[in-house]
Parts: structure tokens; sequence; C-alpha cells
């Protein structure tokens, strides 16, 4: 065992110089628009290069951690956890753990277009309640016991099914782990295989929540463009081969926010290249129940020989986003054994009754009719966001499914600017910079047509665009 | 702003060499029972002085990261995460995020003495059934709903009257939040405070899974004894002045493990303290609701008047542990929103349908009937497991309440081998080395009275001393 040399102390020195600057303004020690020591002074300060330090800050500048003023220096940007208006200051300053989308859904709005989440109305109320009594006849000591931590077995072997029935790849009961949600899935995963400063690959645009969890775990984030080709795989093979990233989280089936789909062809070729260069494929698919024409292609862990895909599956969603119950599927023993040592320390297991309720409607033929018509219901929306848009100059593609309109304003709109005021009128949607990993502002925003009833998807459209006209 | 001298450097070289051997050690660049470098080799290396190097090393070793063989140099100890005995080695390493408590349980046994929960026959299940149906008639869209992120508006008002009534201190509902049992508010609270290399403070001995989970957030970990007679307060002063904890975690009321409860004279010092000292309380009650003969006093919480107190409190275990529900206090407005955005982070608030049934049992006067039930019968399983252990030479100090005895071995008994051998026999407990946050092994072990009926811990007792008659 070695040390290897050079390259090796450069690139530990700039780290250690990056970890100094940061530590510093994490715990407010620099506080913010305070300016950073020069160049020069902290070079001599560290003893270290003065390009290594130059480096460093222009790091920090990438991450949004520093600005520059003119030419007079770097100044802390410094977002600090707690509003500095706020007088109520804590005596134990937290550590930066921002949820961009849950702060939008802090405005109550009469017209909700932020929300990725179905309308109450189109779920299965009266049908599940009804299902909870049988749950309890079947279960009289439900919630006097804990699940393990893996997860209900009679609802993981049927799920096993389930997936080994649909993609014909068989599994076994233990590949899969019953997490509270995906959101709970995703941090799960932030916790196992990531430490600050390690390096995630994601797409740009990307789920907003997701780039928020390991943003909060410290992550160097770097980006692949997806578009309506999908990815270009030798960008992505460029990046695993320069980053080295430890994980690429990706959604690639009706794409949050953009909707596209990342063709079959593409899904094989990725895994070989997260093979080559060890980097965890976290396939996301939160969509792949609401297509409006024909069934997505298998998701990518169908492909998956070498155990290096982590699928999360939600359902939920679909049915009673109160259960909160999602899936994790991943194939390598090891990594699962690692997954599961995190959820025993994050919650020590899913609360059973949740499991159990979903496990009775999943296994009936109920779910899939409710599939059905929740489809239908969904595509009614979207065509009719779609008419009244019709009009307009916004530009977006047509999604094939999923939940949201992903659409670029016209020049001179600014969709910051738009959301503010659209916020004012009790209208909401999220703006694009929310869904960009490197937080640029740009001119897309998300509009969700899932949540609010066809009129209101009329009139809040309608007066969106009068806030537009109205300059 | 300036970056201080001297000490200040000092500290930044050795953190980043303490840093960069760790690193190795954890992405298994460097590999269990390698050497690492000799302190000369990695001082010229790092261009650092052999003493910080000989600091990093030494502070490593009390970390269990590293070990000394005789007078030949340091060695990596690495605890990796994945059994090297296993051949499904995942492709990208994960991190170390291990649950000394849940390993234990992983073990089938017919008297399982190492579960501090409640034996689920003891728990009011026909009861509860019957409210659930309540709670789907009050709200049917329930499953259909996501509850906010600071938990049920209902639930937080009725906790809030409880607490109100029960200790005359004022709350308001926005003072609580909600999480999914303590484990994830435990988890939650180390999302939001400590990063890598904070110091946590910790009663020795503690609740393990408590220390797993600061241990996983790479915390280092000082500790201060726990005794008959609470705290040496002026130990506690002198660690808290020394190595500036971020927060001390702690379990005063009838601890975990040893029973013991902090008087009340120590607790306002202890607020007093951790002001002084910026150094968060994390009040962690899981056992107040059982005492055996008269109430506790007042939590921690109730002396704080500056929000330097975070209280967890969990009522399920006692009711219904399948439902999962906590509630943590907090009375800073600025700590309280830094857990909410962690909260909406780890998986965006915790299911309603679960809040819903507790609401309607916790308001009912069930409750308090129920737990008076409880109470004596935990008393009763105590005293079996005291009379059954009278003629040993075993010592305890009988607990005032709570689930455990913690109990020393006689001279020339290990924990640790003892435990191996009960395991095989069908007993399970906690050796006492999973309780110490140092990892030293102890002679003393937690025997958990509340998981088995009075049969079962007279005949477990029987058999386990017959485990060590044997030999």
């Amino acid at each position: 065992m070695k040390v290897k040399k050079a390259n090796d102390k450069k690139e530990y020195l700039f780290q250690q110089v990056y970890e100094y600057v940061l530590n510093n303004i994490e715990r407010n020690e620099w506080k913010k628009d305070d300016k950073l020591p020069s160049v020069r002074s902290l070079a001599d300060q560290l003893n270290v290069h003065r390009l290594t330090v130059l480096r460093a800050y222009q790091l920090l500048k990438q991450h949004n951690k520093v600005y520059v003023k003119d030419k007079s220096g770097y100044f802390v940007m410094s977002e600090r956890p707690i509003d500095t208006n706020n007088n109520d200051l804590p005596i134990v300053t937290a550590y930066n753990q921002k949820n961009h989308l849950s702060d939008i859904h802090q405005h109550t709005v009469s017209y909700n277009f932020s929300q990725a989440l179905i309308d109450p109305n189109l779920l299965p109320n009266q049908f599940l309640s009804d299902y909870v009594k049988k749950v309890f006849d079947l279960h009289p000591k439900v919630l006097a016991t804990y699940s393990t931590v893996q997860g209900d077995e009679e609802l993981r072997e049927s799920l096993t099914q389930y997936f080994g029935n649909q993609y014909k790849t068989p599994l076994h009961k233990d590949d899969l782990l019953i997490t509270s949600g995906s959101q709970q899935a995703i941090h799960l995963i932030s916790q196992a295989f990531i430490k600050p400063r390690d390096t995630v690959l994601f797409e740009r645009p990307s789920y907003s929540a997701a780039i928020d969890v390991f943003r909060a775990r410290g992550a160097n984030i770097v980006t692949i463009d997806i578009g309506q080709n999908g990815y270009n795989l030798e960008e992505v093979e460029k990046q695993m081969k320069l980053f080295k990233p430890r994980l690429f989280y990706l959604n690639p089936t009706f794409h949050n926010p953009t909707g596209m789909t990342i063709p079959p062809e593409q899904r094989k070729k990725l895994v070989d290249l997260a093979e080559k260069y060890k980097c965890l494929l976290v396939e996301d698919d939160a969509y792949y129940d609401i297509y409006f024409h024909q069934p997505p292609p298998p998701p990518i862990y169908t492909y998956d020989t070498a155990g290096i895909v982590i699928y999360v599956r939600s359902f939920c969603k679909y049915i009673s986003p109160g259960l909160r119950v999602a899936a994790i599927i991943c194939q390598s023993q090891a990594t699962m054994k690692s997954l599961l040592a995190s959820k025993s320390l994050i919650d020590n297991g899913s609360p059973l009754l949740n499991q159990k309720i979903f496990l009775h409607y999943f296994s009936s033929l109920r779910m899939q009719q409710h599939l059905e018509k929740l489809r239908i219901a969904l595509q009614i929306r979207k065509e009719i966001m779609e008419e009244e848009l019709a009009a307009t100059s916004w530009k977006w593609l047509s999604p094939q499914g999923g939940l949201n309109l992903w659409i670029e304003l016209p020049d001179g709109v600014s969709a910051q600017e738009l959301y503010s005021k659209a916020i004012e009128t009790g209208i909401s949607f999220v703006p694009g910079v929310v869904c960009d990993p490197l937080e640029e502002s740009t001119s897309f925003v998300r509009l969700s047509y899932s949540y609010v009833s066809e009129n209101q998807i009329r009139e809040g459209i309608r007066r969106l665009l009068d806030v537009i006209n109205a300059g």
C-alpha cells in the first residue's frame, strides 16, 4: 500500500483548502457578504500554491458558495440555513437542508400547478376504507407489531411476483426493500452511498427534491442533458470517466420535469457504462404507471446483471399517497445489506399497517382497473391544459405519460418573475431554476395537470396568461 | 474577517491528515490489516509535522479505525460495511451504517431479553381496531392526503394541550413536529445539526441505536458517565468547554440502559450549562410513562427558556408500536425551521392515517387506563426477573421505571462470551459493549423484561444461568 505521489498530493491539498473555506462558511465563521481572504494571503496562510487556492475559490463559486464582485475579490454567498431577517436565530446553527419544492408548496393557492400529485377526488377512497377493515380482521395485532426493517414479507413476495410477471425478470423477495415513500428511498440511498464531496451525476433538468437531498448530503453535482433522444451516451461516458461519480440519479421514464423517456437501446448501454465506471444507477420510476398511449419500455434494472442498479418504484402516489409505501429493488445482496443498515438507522422499518393496507389493495383486481381509469382522467386533464395554452407562443413537447408539462416561456418572459407574480394571484407552478442541478435561471417552467380539476385547469391557465399579459 | 493564525492552522492541518487517512480507509483504498504509511513517510508526503500525523493516527485508533500491532506500526481496522467473508461484494462500496441492536434482533430466539419493546399481548389491539373504523368515518379521504411536513395539526394541538397541562409549561402547536417513531427523530436531528467530525456528547453507557446514528453521521463522540446520582456536572462542564460538542444526546429519565433518573436540581443546571456552551440538549424521553412508584420529575425541556432543548417523546411504544408516531418538542422557531427542512428531505411528512389513529386513541380516556394497567404488568415482570436472579452474585440497581435491568456480571464472566453462548441456546440480551459509546468491552449486560411473558422470564433466566454454570 502506497500513497500515490504528485497528482494525489495536489488533489489532496486542493480538497483540503476547499473544505477549509467551506467549513468556515457553513459554520458561519465567515458570514454572508464577508470578503474571503485574498488568494495570496490564504495560500501563504495554509502553505499551499496560489493556484490551489484559486481553483478552490472557483469551485466554490461554481457551487454557489461564494460570488465575485467586480474585480475586488471573492465574497461569501452563504445561503444561510435560517432567514437572516429572522431575529429568532438558533443558538446552534443548523446546516443547510433546503427543500425547494416544499418551500413552494407552503403557499396557499387557488390554482395549484406545482404539486405533481394526484387530485384526491381521483383516488379510490371508499374502496380503501373497506379494505382497511379487512386488514384488521386478518391481522388483529397489526398495530402492535413492528415490521421487519426490510418490510413486510407478504408484501415483498407479492411485489416480487408482480415484477417477475411484468418484466419476465425473476426476482427474489430479498431483492426488495419497502420504504415510506420514494422521498425516503432517495434519502436512504444518499445515506448509504454518499459522503460530503462525493460526486453525483444528475440529469439536467432533474427532480428538485432529489437534487436537494444530495445537496444537503454535501455531494458535488455534475450533470448530463436529457432531451428528446434521451442522453448523448458519449457525454455520459465522458462525465463518468472525468468525475467518477459514485452514482447517477436518473428518472428515465416520463422524466420529471421534461416528460422524456430514454429509449430501450440506450437503457442497455447505460448499464454497461455504469458497470465499467462503477457508478450506481439510481433509477427513480415514479411515473411508470401513468402512460397515455402505450406502456413505456421495461425499467433499466431489468437489463442489470451486475447489481449496479437501485430501482425506486412508487405506487402509492396513484392509490393513496397518505400510505407512504414505495419499494426499492436491488439485485446485489451486498448493496441491499448496506441499504438495510441505513434503513434501520433511519426509522427501523416502515409501519406495518400501511404495508398491509397497500398489499391488500395491490393484490386485488381493483388496482389495475383504477389505474386504467386514472390514466384516462389524467390524459384528459393534460389535453385541456394543452388546449388552453395552444394559442400562446409557449413551447413544449407533449408528454406521453407522467404528470407535468415542461414549458419554455417566450423571449422576454422571466420564469422567476412570472412565478412571483403568479403566487400573488393564487397560482403556483415550479420555476425551472428549481429543477436545475446547477441552479442557473432558465426560461422553463413545470406545470402539473394532475392535482387540479378540469375547470380549475381552464380557469387557472387563463389567469396565468392574464398575469403575463398584464406585464 | 480574518483567518486565525498558529493554532488554527495546526488544527486545520491535523484535521486534513485525519480526514485523508480516514477517506482512504472508508473508500477501501487501504484495506483491512494493511499497514499504514509510517509517521515519517506520511509527514514527508503531505508536508506536515510528524507530530501532526502521530496525533491523527492516535485519534483514529481511539475511534477504532486503526490498531497498533506490537511496535511495528498502525494497521487498518476498517470495520468494512460488508462482511469480508461475503463474496458478493458491491460494485460501489457503501459507507459504514451499522445498527448493532438491529443485528442482535436478527437472531430468532425463544427467550428474547434484547428487545426493549412491549409484549404485543399487553397492547390494546381490539380497542384500536375499533378506533380505526372511526377514523375512516371521520376522515374518509385520509389515505388520499399527505400530512403536512410538520404533522397533523389536530394531533399537534392535542399534544400541545396535554403537555401544557401535564407540566404547566405552555407550548404552541408549532413547537411540535411529528415523526415516524423516535428513531426517525434522532436521525432527523443528526441530519440537521451534525456534520462529519462535529463532536457529540453522550452519556456512558447510552442507547445503542442513537450512538449508531451519530457514528454513521461521522461524529466524534465524547462521553460523560451516568450513575446513581446523575452526572457529575463539573465533568459535564469540562467536556463542554474542552470539546465544544454541538449537542448532548441524553436520556435522563429511566435511562436506557441503566434505569437511572437525573435529579430535578441537575436538570435546571444542565440547561444553564448547555446555554452557556451553546450545546443543544437532545432529550430522548422514551420511558417517561413507565414508572413503578411515582411519576418522574418533569422533563428537562420544561426548564428551557433559551430554546436549547430538543425533546423527543415516544408514545406509541406503549400503545401500538406499529403506528410509528413520536413527537419532537422544540421551542426555538429557528431550530424548528431547520428540523422541518430536514424532515421534508427525509420523507416529506409522516403518514396521516397513523397520526389520526394515534390522535383518536390518545385523546380518549382509555389511554391513561391502559398505561396504568401496563405499568403494573411491567412491574410484575421486572420483579419476577429480579426474583430469578436474587440467588446469583449478579449486581444491579433495581430500576424505578423503564424496561431494562442493567446488570454487572460476576468476575470472570465475559459478557461477550456469555452472549455468544446464550444466542446459541435461543436466549438474547444486549452485551454492554453495544451500549458503550467508546465500544470498550464491559462486564455489563442489558436484560429487558418487557417483551416476554412471565413464564418465559422464569424459564429464560434459568436457562441463561445454566449456560453460565455449564462454563
